[in-house]
């Protein structure tokens, strides 16, 4: 005869076993998705069967593992670019920073306007501006010591609305696609019009990829040599924009392959897609990001400063593209 | 008692015995020695206790696998690049097969005398000629189609003293030196001042190195869409010359990394190798390839067109770099 102890313990056993068994089917869940950040939608199934069919041996659309380059754009596909591209936020910050070795920034616009954070006068100011913001805060040091100001300003510099390090603000799904493809034999590179040397401190460790795997946009270096020290020294001029029809320029100039996979979300990333997707080959992967989740991130597509996508958003359609629909697709954006 | 046949037979097996013991020797030495066309010199022995140290865990010397990077020098480090680079008899070779296309090369110079062998006209054209030669026969068509042309060429010209295809005029010594540096988890790059693209389609059959390894010098390419076809079109304009102090300048921009061991032969590479083992850091090896076999190979350093080597020789006394004298210590130039 059962005792209420008696069925209060089979009962607390059971649920016990109920709890392993869910940790069980958790973890093996866990173990077959890869990307388990992504809701069961149309791009995450395209991703995988993408993923399969060059991997498989012996399928007419498999592709031999050097062969196996995957090129990704960084604001906005990878991490968050609004309310401004982040690099644009350090040279601002780098401005109020540089600020007392200046004093004729005080009077001096675009400067002025940069340390007193007045953004409309800055817009006014225009690409040129803007250029002259970039050269002020990016040349006249050697490499390593940009690099020591980057990581310094990541280290402390918070996004303002997430109130969380700029490098926290990477997108778990894509993250864990870059992981998927590289557990697939892929070389994944980034290829960005952000700066080279904004991003190489960073990317081994919040992206996997490694600086010599990051194409982006550069201003020349010099060789000196400086008691008796060889250095590369950073010089007030632009070396290569790795933009719209630049980025295929510097696929080809960096990689020297040309790419089976591309991964974007705006008008920049149109020629990458291009070049990628549109090489008569059968196996290609074009996928743009595209911001619908104003709740979560942001939502813009045709009209917004950073990150505008409109042509490529029309041509995704005609070649293609799958277009991740950031707030249906995505599970999480973020990791916790 | 043995009979002459038994005393023979049993020779016969004595020797099979020795053979066997000399077979099983020759293969442990093979495995053993990483480095076999290499004499038991210095510069292997430096090579080896170079890669012990910095690969041995917990030593103060060890170097992480990610920052291993090794750089090469192509022309006369890798491969001969006597009478003349092989880029260059490329371009002559070129000039010769579109000759039929541009009758105005048969009065201008220095077409002209690329076109009738006059190599002394030629060398009097000076920089500006070689480029204009360089510029004619290296752009006005896509990527694509010169990566052809230049495989196509490689399949059929033969260096005229040794009567082989180029490719075949590899240093055995440096392809062992680059499989032993891979093997112990080293990333080996090309870094050269010939083409980057007369070399991407070759190297990694060549010398395990493929193309996103392949740092050099360039022209200009441009992204056009021709008949909805997305093509890089190859201007006539040069990009970046990959050679003395643009060397680490490259490295830098596509590397990112700064190398600790530099492999060169010449004045072009003196910069690449004080930027790789000036840096502060104990582990740092970089080393000279002296020519000085002009029997199996050729002899020449200060004076000579192709490949001087008068700076960096004295700086390797100096810095410290080992300098490979080819006759004494490589057993054999090329393979078989």
């Amino acid at each position: 005869m059962f005792s209420m102890r008696d069925m209060f313990r089979s009962a607390r056993e059971g649920t016990l076993a109920a709890v392993a068994i869910l940790l069980f089917v958790t973890a093996a869940q866990a173990q077959s998705d890869p990307l388990p950040s992504w809701n069961d939608t149309a791009p995450k199934a395209s991703i995988i069967a993408f993923v399969e069919k060059v991997t498989k041996e012996g399928s007419p659309e498999f592709v031999s593992e050097p062969q196996r380059i995957a090129v990704f754009d960084n604001d906005g596909t990878l991490w968050v670019e609004h309310p401004m591209y982040t690099q644009l936020a350090f040279a601002l910050d780098r401005v109020k920073a540089l600020a007392p070795q200046h004093p004729e920034w005080r009077t001096k616009q675009p400067f002025k306007a940069a340390i007193e954070g007045d953004m409309e006068t800055l817009a006014s100011s225009g690409d040129k501006g803007l250029l002259e913001l970039l050269m002020a805060t990016h040349a006249g040091m050697t490499v390593d010591d940009f690099q020591k100001v980057v990581t310094d300003w990541l280290s402390t510099a918070r996004d303002p609305r997430f109130n969380r390090p700029y490098t926290e603000l990477a997108y778990q799904p894509m993250v864990e696609l870059l992981a998927y493809l590289r557990a697939n034999g892929f070389k994944t590179f980034i290829v960005s019009g952000g700066g080279i040397e904004f991003m190489r401190p960073w990317t081994e460790k919040v992206y996997g990829v490694p600086p010599e795997q990051v194409v982006g946009s550069s201003i020349k270096t010099e060789f000196r040599m400086q008691d008796d020290m060889p250095t590369l020294f950073r010089l007030p001029d632009v070396n290569f924009i790795d933009d719209k029809a630049g980025k295929p320029v510097g696929i080809n100039q960096q990689i020297g392959r040309r790419p089976i996979a591309a991964f974007g979300n705006s008008d920049g990333d149109l020629e990458m897609l291009q070049w990628t997707t549109m090489a008569g080959a059968p196996a290609r992967l074009g996928m743009l990001v595209h911001h619908t989740d104003a709740e979560r991130e942001y939502a813009y597509d045709r009209n917004t400063e950073f990150g505008r996508l409109d042509k490529a958003l029309d041509a995704a359609a005609i070649a293609g593209w799958t277009v991740i629909d950031m707030k249906a697709d995505w599970k999480t954006i973020f990791k916790d």
